[in-house]
């Protein structure tokens, strides 16, 4: 029997209930401890059934001569044993009613003419026996809410909104690092490997149905079917937004990705054009790819481009006037009542314009109260505020100091002041993501400072959470882009 | 007397051996207090003096009622005070035979029409007295070779040879402190403020002649004589790169300016056209600023534009190529005999190409051995290095799970394993130091993880250093405007 399209099988094999590891091992950096360890160590909530006939136990499990000596059912099975093992494999695979398998194993279709024909012969066995194929030459898949960590990397982002699908599992897996360093939450990452049985095409398919899944980051270098692609994106589009770093746009690139994916690219000009039609997010850079994923993840969409700034720092408003001004967006003058409300907490010569400048303000009501003026303006899309999370990382060097200086100034004091910042940022974190619900209108931040807190900030309980990016031109980028996705779907 | 060029002080002033801190504080939080704490914490090789008539006291120094009363010679007063202040502390600065004044008060010619006209008068009394006068309202000043760390926010970056000048303090001040994170030696910062009597063009004349420094950073909204200005850069440029944002170039940030330091802007386009033609590295992001500082200042110049690439992953040399092309670079073939030079140490079907894709290789002697091959090679002019440092950090993550899952591995092993990679990671970049003396070629690393190490790696006794940017774009952006420069200098 030939099923013809096991992507029926995904919705079981990213929420298995028990995984078997091909290859499992205690050799430390072989591939088998890697995803083992991982999968362990990321507290999976299935079974895990480590499979190698030369061991009796791995990792304190008991490990089984074969897959069907499992004395239990087995959703999805981790294949790193090599290359000429894998057809024995899918014979038991097969035998043992597994849905799926991720073929971690290289040495197929990137190698040479027989790898491609002994990938053609490997693919049809897992049609024949129902065997969803992910890769082979995949570094694996990430479901965060059954805790399945299973990839060469250990990285565990926590569970949220973005789906991750990359050709390159190295560049995908660096990607999905990073959302876990920033705080971005994932509903899935698939290293779709040399796509034997499934393109991302199928990938997006699935995730148009996912239900955790709200935003789709693809990096693709090999389009396949250019046009079924086309046609499945500009429909999801429509419902999540899908952003996409396309490998191999330049000659230059394309010459690099023929040798890493075997992609044989095609006219990219034109390639370009179509998705820039089906209104895709196409960019650049790796980080944007993040950048993005964070602000369309926790933001309500600007529905338009009028941008207020607020601002600790003059010097830093500037810049982002510069930079929301080059990008198309604009910076309305305010209304006298509003400079009149804001006024009242500043100095007389205070800029009295947008960007409203806080001029180093110490006080710490008025960051919040110009936000909400703004907000609550009807001639603003969205507030980009800058500098005042990430202050407390300035009190904090100087506490240190003051503490190694100056022994007058008791210790409970300088304890009192940590706390405080601290809980004003917290505060001020909560304050915004509340008024973003009433008013659904973005506030971007923008911290200056590494916090070691991430760029996301969620709030319990609340729909929306916080975003600070590092530097200006982050924000102001997410927020060019939000305008032209929300004027793609009004 | 009027002394017309108080400049003539700065080799005193920004190497002081007794400083004053007039409006020294022990309230935590005030200006007097935030730069005399930050004066002692950073170990300030010269004599410190409080001044306060309140205090008999502080930090645990004597405090002096008056300038006047301390009974040694003082080089350089900073002032806290309110402006009202001013003209008597000028008198005894006057008096007491200072060579400079770094006055922090604001409230001069950023507020009103008055302020201007106050400006003025305390600026003339400066000249009479013959003190050089650094502000109104500025944020301090930074000396990492006597150790004088003199601004509000308590960042010490370590000596070096970037210097920064910002018309804007916190743009500025922010920037020293990603400088200090990044590892980027820094030898002076000045936040000119108001420049009531020297211009950003001033310091950059004295900076000209000032051997500590290579690099100079200007973050500009006024620039003044706009013409006095191009011409001491094109000057200076020669010798030594001048790094430029410029605040204020479009019609949203210029409004945004005039409020801020009531630069006027005149015509943008004309500027930027002979910033251009003066040669001058214009950036666009306040982080560039950073990366160029930590690539000019640590990484012999590119003589041309042909770039070898070396990455652990396919992906990631893909998007590298992708961006060299489109910054101009060019990713020459290379020859039979690297190919099969490199090819010895890799699996049969490598890329055996540019860019040199070593496909996840555990091999610890093959990134070494391939940089050195595109290094001696005359058809490449630079190399960009992916991934080789940075994973350590994955290595690290994999021996916390390990520990975690695996009693059968000891954890006198995994220590090795640990100690191994971080010998290896500083092995790797001490190679990469030497082979950037003997070739006289940038190495370029990008580390694709955030390793708490900083950007720069110097390698002790070394006249170059390791540099590792977290992202692709970055190097090449400072690769590209390498070529740029060294095109401009030839």
């Amino acid at each position: 029997m030939i099923v013809d399209n096991l992507a029926k099988n995904f919705g079981t094999i990213f929420n298995p209930e028990a995984v078997a590891v091909i290859g499992a091992s205690s050799t430390f950096g072989k591939w088998g401890q890697l995803i083992l360890s991982n999968i362990l160590a990321g507290n999976f909530e299935g079974k895990v059934f480590p499979v190698n006939p030369k061991e009796k136990s791995i990792c304190g499990l008991p490990a089984y001569k074969r897959l069907t000596d499992i004395p239990e059912p087995v959703d999805l099975a981790f294949i790193t044993t090599p290359a000429g093992t894998i057809p024995d494999i899918l014979e038991e695979c097969g035998e043992k009613g597994v849905k799926g398998v991720v073929l971690i194993t290289s040495g197929f279709s990137e190698t040479d003419e027989e790898g491609k024909r002994f990938e053609k012969h490997i693919t049809s066995m897992c049609r024949e026996k129902g065997l969803a194929l992910i890769g082979p030459n995949t570094m694996g898949i990430i479901c965060p809410y059954v805790k399945l960590f299973a990839t060469g990397s250990h990285t565990r982002p926590r569970e949220g909104s973005v789906a991750f699908v990359s050709q390159s599992g190295n560049l995908g897996l660096q990607l999905v690092h990073w959302a876990e360093e920033q705080g971005i939450g994932v509903s899935l990452f698939v290293g779709s490997g040399n796509e034997a049985m499934f393109s991302c095409t199928d990938y997006i398919e699935y995730l148009e149905h996912d239900p955790r899944t709200g935003i789709i980051v693809l990096y693709m270098e090999n389009m396949g079917g250019g046009k079924h692609f086309l046609d499945v994106v500009r429909k999801v589009h429509r419902k999540k937004p899908v952003i996409l770093l396309k490998g191999g746009r330049t000659e230059a690139g394309r010459t690099a990705a023929v040798s890493h994916t075997g992609s044989m690219g095609g006219n990219q000009a034109v390639f370009r054009a179509a998705c820039r039609q089906a209104g895709l997010l196409d960019v650049r850079f790796p980080t944007e790819l993040l950048d993005l994923s964070a602000g369309f993840s926790s933001l309500p969409l600007a529905r338009g481009n009028r941008v207020g700034i607020v601002t600790l720092g003059g010097g830093w408003g500037v810049v982002t006037a510069d930079e929301c001004n080059l990008r198309g967006l604009v910076i309305p003058d305010i209304p006298d009542s509003i400079v009149e409300t804001i006024g009242k907490y500043l100095p007389q010569f205070w800029s009295k314009g947008n960007p409203v400048d806080l001029v180093g303000t110490q006080d710490l009501e008025v960051p919040i109260v110009a936000v909400e003026e703004l907000l609550k303006w009807d001639g603003i899309d969205a507030v980009i505020s800058l500098g005042i999370v990430g202050r407390l990382e300035l009190v904090r060097s100087l506490i240190v100091s003051t503490r190694e200086v100056d022994a007058s100034i008791s210790s409970e004091f300088l304890d009192q002041m940590s706390a405080l910042s601290r809980e004003y940022e917290k505060g001020y974190i909560a304050k915004i993501v509340e008024l973003m619900e009433i008013y659904e209108k973005p506030v971007i931040g923008v911290s200056l400072a590494n916090t070691n807190e991430g760029t996301v900030r969620p709030v319990a309980g609340k729909k929306y959470s916080g975003v600070f990016y590092l530097t200006p031109e982050n924000a102001v980028n997410v927020l060019a882009r939000m305008v032209d996705y929300h004027r793609f779907v009004s």
